[in-house]
């Protein structure tokens, strides 16, 4: 009874609000890349669909589902529209595009280690492309900004670990033979709390030790400011 | 009769004219980049070769056409060498090689679009597949060159519009059962025109409204000149 | 007899050293850039995994082996930890890392040219993916350090060439029939040790004839000091 909370339909409302905050956070980047309404469309459509796109390349279901499901085209393009006209106010409550952002991870790591087993991958390949469909899109969307992706970059709060979180507790759940719709929401609702956390105090990820030498190295230059 | 001029054969030499064009574009950014011959080679491939890729991976079309016929392979190697040696002659024919570039953006939508349709994909994923055949190795040839891709910059004339115009006229020919040799070729032309009308008057796509806070955004840097 | 020298198993254990050390120049250059311990471990994996990965999704090879073999996924981690605590060491013994280096190249070319052609590629499609098996990940790791690929750069070895020699003599082998162990063994040697010499002497791909116009062109400001 209670596995029936996460319906089909459910998910995949749940799906479609994931990408389209993701691509709300692709449109605003272009913005302020200086794009035009065609770059904001592209790189919304890129950041809400790339780690699904990736994740289904990889396990061989092509076409994959970006494809097939006109919603799933469609959403970016809205969040396109909204960004287009309305970016001064959607940066304003950026905060708030931040934790729908959150959820969309939570919930793409979770949709995307389901996925990956259901076709035959094993617990950690399964975690891993959890991992990418979760992080995918935002490192396509900083790569054709032409931006270091932010996922790597030392100065930013956590984003891979929640999203390791819930990709391991859903095969954990796998192993233990208990994943239902309650278990995967329950990842799905950790690895967004872990997010939520994450930004709040601002939690970030060593770099590697004794940097000294790095730190002289060029190359360096883009993030001099942040070093210091 | 009429569907008759526009046989397999045609469709080939076609293919293998629109591949090279986009390698010259290719080759000629890989050299404006200071690259060896081999980087101008890579660039070149990439360039003709990386959209129809990306379609064939999508729609599970494997091993993608790029890895099957061997005129694909060889006509970037050709435009290749021919940039090593001439680059200036080519360059000072920028706006020929423009020309065939527009021809090479509207044949690879329309075929992209096709191909995709044949595969077993919706109206507006097929579309979309062609929008995405046409303008991909544009794209990746600029990520490969650490550039901001064109396609997604303010201040170049309309690209994707031209191909969407095709695509959307072969997938209202397929959705009306007119689809035929003559109709491609018509909406190949018009996408064609349309990007030579783009780049004759300098049509350009509206950046978002209200870019003022956009505009004092870090990572706006490298625009900066192009605001003022 | 002399043919069981290169036994499955060996070929395994060699595939996990090249993956190994392609993985360390992954996680040293994400030192480099400043990135935090998991920006290390994407860019080792990314590094080890993507060309082997990208002539999978090409050859239809899916699920790739990069998530079906846990070894191929444990590698560059066990490259990222060493690299983010003893980056000092491992930078001094940078000599040595490109010899391992090298070593994966002449590997990597083999093994991807040999996989391509038995899943029924033409021989110089198999060629061409064996290149790319060999320099994608390099390729990744630096477009998503957002940097000029070091392949395409004329200011550094020759990298693709002794690729290229590996390639072509495994097809030629296949051609004449005489690909066995030994023989392959003898490809990856010799693409291992032009790589070596092509190090040793500083032997560089010539640029594009006539590159006046070139070099006045904008977008080669990165590029100014290796030019004078």
């Amino acid at each position: 009874m209670l596995q029936e909370l996460f319906t089909p339909s459910v998910q995949h409302a749940l799906d479609l609000a994931g990408i389209f905050v993701f691509a709300i956070s692709g449109a605003l980047l272009a913005v302020r890349k200086n794009f035009d309404v065609f770059g904001i469309a592209v790189l919304a459509e890129v950041t809400g669909l790339g780690g699904g796109l990736f994740r289904d390349l990889v396990i061989g279901a092509v076409p994959p589902a970006a494809f097939t499901d006109l919603g799933y085209f469609v959403m970016p393009l809205v969040a396109a529209v909204l960004v287009f006209f309305l970016h001064p106010e959607v940066e304003r409550i950026q905060g708030s595009v931040n934790v729908f952002d959150a959820a969309g991870l939570g919930l793409f790591a979770v949709t995307g280690t389901t996925k990956a087993h259901e076709y035959g991958l094993g617990l950690t390949a399964s975690a891993t492309l959890g991992l990418a469909t979760a992080v995918g899109g935002g490192v396509l969307r900083d790569v054709l900004a032409n931006e270091v992706p932010s996922l790597l970059r030392w100065d930013r709060d956590l984003y891979a670990v929640p999203a390791i979180v819930g990709a391991t507790m859903v095969v954990l759940f796998i192993r233990f033979d208990v994943l239902n719709g309650l278990t995967s929401g329950i990842a799905a609702l950790t690895a967004f709390l872990v997010r939520l956390l994450a930004m709040r105090f601002h939690w970030r990820a060593p770099r590697a030790w004794n940097r000294r030498s790095a730190a002289s190295e060029p190359g360096n230059e883009g993030f001099g400011k942040a070093t210091a």
